[in-house]
């Protein structure tokens, strides 16, 4: 692989700026060229494809040296990458990778991720976007894996590209790199997460709530899926478009009744 | 139509339990059953399908008579959503209808907006679900074309009933009922927002921005698009799944090097 100091990498995340694992996807992708991070400055998760419209967002700039420069920006993932390619970027990136997250974002997690809501932003504009997850929430955990399996994906997308508006969500199994059994592509398994609410009554006498959830997958049995492939220590590739179209129910539809 | 009062239904929205537009859907869906509204508590447009992870949640009753409950909820729409099947009902709801948004949520916005948020997480528990839109920001616009539309889709729902994990994404145009030609089913139109940042200098000399968009439509003159069934007097349907995998593209990542 030729190493070019000519391309440039955008990196996001939504655990903020301080996470270990926004350091450990800079320091592997930064042999690859030139690297600008814009992040949240805190943590982002569960924010989805948000964006702040009712509120000023706020840029700082954390440290800059030769090929790395790192912004903090007040808003979520998705508004960190609009800002990045309209305020901070003098062109538009070659790629952008974001993470590594401190947890999954397998089935259908992709559509909670503030990770993987600032790749699918990366892909509507048209740039070739990779979000990497990694089955642990530890503030600290190994990232090993996470960076082999990281190098392995940007030489892929360097060498072969992505099909248009076509992005990627890539999640690595809690285990040693010695288990690591390689690397699948999967589609998003089917599944659900059935939310707790626990409730208790602050010091005034007022009821709040806790949200907490389980994840149900609704098909452990299937081989093709992310999940499966995770639970028997693949890390998963989801290919990820952005049509929300559900085009098989037309048919169902134009039987309806449309008259006003 | 056979009314019954046995009906449950779930409203939604993004605009807040002041919106007016709320107030037209749930008047608009009261004759069809026993309504319960679980909102935010303040506008959260914007939100996509966001999640409160690491606030608490607060949940106030605002009014309750014979057929129509309204809580505002602290939380985002998906997390209203969420509250109201796991603290607020004691059964699951035939149907959640979200809106009337104050603003379109045509093509690419699905993937911002709040409202549709609110349904697709319903759809994810198997819930028919159904977004309503107006194209008018304004307070207080006439809701009159869409109160009919909202009529003819649930009428629709109730003796149709919608493919499994599939919701609707309906917008409705801002004109007169008269020039209403009709309700058109539709794709997703290819677009991207196009943001800019108006940057302002705070008293505290501190720099700060103002998110702001213009959509681009990719795809102007395509017939069978959202954008333009509204663009020439339609209101559009387009349905809604919730599998993000770009499975077109397995063929090409099949080839790429997974070694590590």
């Amino acid at each position: 692989m030729t190493l070019s100091k000519e391309r440039l990498i955008l990196v996001c995340n939504d655990d903020g700026y301080l996470a270990t694992g926004l350091a450990a996807l800079i320091e592997t992708v930064a042999p690859y060229g030139k690297v600008v991070a814009v992040v949240p400055e805190k943590g982002e998760s569960g924010k989805s494809h948000a964006i702040t419209i009712n509120l000023p967002i706020r840029l700082n700039l954390i440290k800059k040296d030769e090929n790395v420069s790192l912004y903090a920006c007040s808003g979520t993932p998705v508004d960190s990458i609009k800002l990045a390619l309209n305020k901070v970027l003098d062109r538009k990136p070659d790629f952008v990778v974001s993470g590594i997250n401190h947890g999954s974002n397998s089935s259908i997690s992709v559509i909670y991720s503030g990770t993987m809501g600032a790749v699918i932003e990366a892909c509507l504009n048209g740039i070739p976007a990779i979000g990497f997850s990694l089955l642990d929430y530890s503030k600290n955990p190994d990232f090993t894996a996470s960076k082999h399996v990281v190098k392995r994906m940007l030489e892929n997308v360097i060498q072969y590209g992505l099909p248009p508006m076509t992005c990627l969500n890539v999640n690595i199994p809690k285990i040693p790199i010695e288990q690591l059994k390689g690397i699948k592509i999967a589609r998003q398994a089917k599944g659900v997460w059935k939310e707790e609410f626990d409730k208790r009554i602050d010091p005034h006498n007022q009821a709040y709530y806790w949200m907490t959830g389980d994840f149900q997958n609704f098909e452990p049995e299937a081989e093709d899926t992310d999940e499966w492939a995770l639970k028997h220590n693949y890390a998963s590739v989801v290919p990820i478009h952005c049509d929300f179209t559900a085009y098989y129910a037309f048919d169902k539809l134009s039987n309806w009744n449309y008259e006003l």
